[in-house]
């Protein structure tokens, strides 16, 4: 079974962003740990970033019509991105949200998520493991 | 003469996304509708639909050189895109902002557009025919 | 079939009042407009104005029991009275809101509309026109 | 000794509106429940139905004066009429507010009632019943 | 010159309701007192009382097709009635507001006025005195 | 049948505190009454009070598995227990909220039940008489 | 009968401070005209202004030693200093607040007062004559 | 390695309590189904559940003590238990909050969490799988 | 005279506790220090510490039997126990609330206090000294 | 040791303003008193007052050079004073915040204080003696 | 040294757009302009405008690897953009944040910033001025 | 030309008052500064600095006679001086706002200015630098 994951503003600079926060992995390792876990769970992980709203919005479209389920770090976006909300809403497969810190432990805007709503559930705050956890999800509510 | 209709993110996936709330017509067939009720009403009607805000920014932009009427569905950037308000604002003929649904009787931040103070009206609630009403109310102010 | 078009406290006075934001004609006038827009889509159309809400609550229950489709103009009433909500809430044939101006672009009050969540939908800042949008629209849904 | 009942707008189509909400009897059939309970009570039950404020204000005035207690179901007044609010504060005798339905289980602006602060007690979610539990309180409070 | 002197709900009960707040004079006394009080001012002084939102809203109409300077005490109408706002915003001679009582020294929702920011001036807290008062700057300005 | 009178912190001191808001009633003569009242409704009625909110609760899930219905006086924890919330929302039989005083008549933070949304209805402000009322509504929606 | 009118910052350049809001009369004119509706009145007027709120602070003490009544004008401080409310809590002769211009015509900010809940009652918005209005009500109630 | 999970109130009733939000699985069950994980993780997982604020307090703080990392579901004490929370604050070990089911998508107050600003990371929305996530983020922590 | 000195939840890990914010003393130390302190002021002076809401409310129960004046520290429990706040309001010897660090200088939430509002006076940000003083203020108050 | 006790305005008028709330004695009696408690404690008190922000200012930055420890009673510049906030936040010795009354037990804006994030810690409630246990406080911070 | 001056939406079409508020200079003569200015401050100053979020993003991480200053004007994105904030945050070289106008003087909405928190400062309201002032500001920044 | 440098509460401690924000010159230094760049620029400029908001207004007054442009550090009045404001907006020369440190980068109450509303335009996080810029700005306004 296919899985997309789905990165958001600012992800493709994972590494050199704000490591103490975000960690040390690149983007890249980001993606290989992905389709590395993937493989283990039976899973053919397609990782994907983007800083661009309506790039993401086209991702979710197509895997609207596939009935592929998606891990998805908004990022910035959720905040305020109502169309990504949008786009995730006409999902038909799972939708996982991760994050890779814990919002809730930084400033005050970033606990506010207009995509949860719309999402089977969310994981933050494990790095990393974020998405390890976030597949292994997916793996089981698609299984 | 020239009327430009305008679709916001996620409704080129009409017909498939939540047909319970914002019916079964495709975007296709929806353009091809505005165009005959243009035709009747003696306006040129040209729909594009856009999930990038960049996208319907220059169309606005060039509206205004133009002074094309415009109609509006922002869809999502209704909420919070004041990047497409201040390009609505700079429009010097008509803009209609329309909704194929009732975003009041939908969830609470539906009821916030940030559109609408710059537009000469809106029509919200009535499916395809907001845009069939939309046309009218264009051709009746550009008349 | 019949439509019922109500207009809401302060209306009976249009063209004298604050011309400039609800245009010159008098509600005779706007009586006369509707009247005809309905001749031409086989609509009788009965136009009643009336500052009370009680007034205008019994017109709903009469247009509830009798399934007339209701254009509803309910001027400041819009924005506090419960009672014509619940009014509205009864009827069991479309209910069409309408507006001379934009309340977006008016008082910070006027944004708020308590009608709205138990309308089909809406249609301001037209003028007169917004009348006959909001016919045009009653006779397509009730159509 | 008597008692007053009044109903707020909308009322006196029980039974027909939104029956799943409001029960299936109708206003009549309330105004007969009251007496029937109220006789086996010791009072004299007079039940009125108005949509119009002044007119329940008038009422509460005259209950003012001839010290009568009062059970008052404000329907949509609830959440606007300071009107009915100060009428209410200048009764002598006891007041008591009662609801057919739950607010506190309906929509978030049936939450806030602006009359409580000047009831006796209120009763609120039990259909006819309501006025059953209400009549009884009054008449312990008076008696 | 006449003027005229519209009292909002409940105040037809003067003397009776509160006195420890609104006085012991009935509303009689203070439209004699009103009376006594233009006739040395020059003034006409007509004063009507109504609980009823639709009478006084006739009562505006008439005053702005007379220019008729009003003297407006909305009582309870003030926290919430915009059908009466729009009323006193169509007004063409000046309309003062009057309180018996100081509302800043009452409970919390007698603070908001929809009514002040079209009024050309307010005067609150002097009891019958706040009558006196504004006959004084209704003559003033319209002198 | 059974029923359940449950009461919530502080209740167990009825009388000694504040007597002036709560009355000079014990909860021992509380009991008693509610045991009379029972009696003469048929129901038997079991009165228990603890100001421990994980005891209210297990006596909440012991009502819902033998289907009591319950009278609940939740007290201050009106105002946060949401565990309390979750508990009364799990129950199967008619759930009725009491209050002695009328919370919209006190302090501000009173006027926020947590509680109602999940009640059959409520009944607040008749001193002893809420619970005579409230098991008559419990014997009238179990009966 | 003594009597003091104080006026806060900035009204001592009335006639040149934006004149189309507060008028051409400068403050000598405005003192000059005090004196005089005084001297009607029977009462021995003296006008101070400062723009220093420990200065206001210590006439408002001296007020309450003596006893005199004060009218005045917070001008900006009517809006955030709680230490002239303080002062005026402590008067025991009766306290008029009044302003020029009306406040609930102008920017939201100026829609609060910290002063009116301590005041006897309050005049706004008829010019110079706001102070004619106050030293009436002022003689009134000392009378 | 040990873990502990700590369950908050009213989950001791899973199974019986809204299946459609919390599922047939009951607390036994999922005490079974964290042992069997763990296992497969290395890590001794004890399962503890209590209604009682002071006593999952009391859990916490020998976890604290021992440094035993803590996976904890603090039901609806998630919305108001600052103690919960400053018992949580003092753990040593990683802490993971976790949730059956997703607060994002049900009522108002479920998206408040006191306890998410001290947690190491959360995890909502996967039924019983939240708290295989949850062990396997605490195996990875801990590891 | 007898003095009671109540520590709410997680105040019994005085000592190991964010050491950095509440001291490095014990809660056997704070114990201690608050006996000999009460010696050198006549009060006999018992502490005692609780995780649990239900029992911290039977001794205020008790004190308000027997007139013991009361020093409370709160912990988390001075943000949303309504239940204490309700047993303390029932007290009739002095209550002191205390607090070993500064909550205005701590997280927002820490800001509010539903204790504070019965209490005679608070005293914070001290460290054992806050205890000191208020046994000092205890001892004034009972003298 | 020096230490400066501060006064802010309208406290220079202690014993005749509001004595229900602010006790008999005068200022000169609160200055005496604090000089001998000072005595007591091997501190020389000095007591100063003023109703002028920036003479308080003036001598926070004095006892900033000097390193003198401050008792603060900011009286209504508690409220929005946020220069002397700033004056506060330079002061290199023990700030300490007292209140004559219980803020939190009178007017809604009295609860929040613009200092208290500034200063060491607070005490209030305890009439003169919050000035003796402030002194303490200061005492055994700066021994 | 470089330095980026980059314009978001809308302000390619300076000179066009309201020219009473952004003046009557086109995008091509503040670009001249920067360019000469940054000559003078032997700053190497490139221009660039973009409607579209993602570009600004890239050129924002291009300046993140280069080190380069950066001065942004970031028009409507400045009040929901958290993405665009994202990618400011994570500057290496000082960022300047520009306005034509001042937002403060204008629109309720654009009085919130979500970019000001992380730039270095901000200069608002000069017209061209302010991109000439931010330049200077950078180069003794960067110098 | 002149130019005035007016600096609010608490600048006169520049240097020594929390250097790691406000940097290490002095206030003299500023003005020596601020001389300088004046002569530069072809300015007189004085500098004053007052913690006095009285007298702040009366410089304001004389500038505005003078119609000399002013350069205002509000300081800790930014965030509530509505007299500081009313003075400003009499000013008939360009106001320009500056500030040392950031503000939006610091507490939330910072972010309030209720000056901006009627400056020219604002400067703000450069130092020492923000009055040099500020300078230029009041030249090319003033030029």
């Amino acid at each position: 079974m296919r899985a997309l994951v789905l990165n958001g503003p600012n992800l493709g600079r994972l590494g050199s962003r704000e490591p103490e926060i975000y960690g040390s992995a690149s983007h890249d390792e980001l993606a290989n740990r992905c389709a590395q876990w993937g493989e283990e769970l039976g899973l053919q992980v397609e990782v994907r970033q983007s800083d661009d709203e309506a790039e993401l919005i086209s991702w979710l479209h197509a895997a609207a019509d596939s009935q592929t389920p998606v891990l998805l770090n908004p990022a910035a976006f959720t905040h305020y991105s109502y169309a990504l909300r949008d786009a995730c809403a006409a999902l038909r497969a799972p939708l996982v949200e991760v994050h890779l810190s814990n919002p809730a432990a930084r400033e005050e805007f970033r606990r506010t998520s207009v995509i949860s709503g719309v999402a089977s559930g969310t994981i933050a705050g494990f790095g990393l493991d974020s998405y390890r956890l976030g597949l292994l999800a997916l793996a089981a509510m698609a299984g």
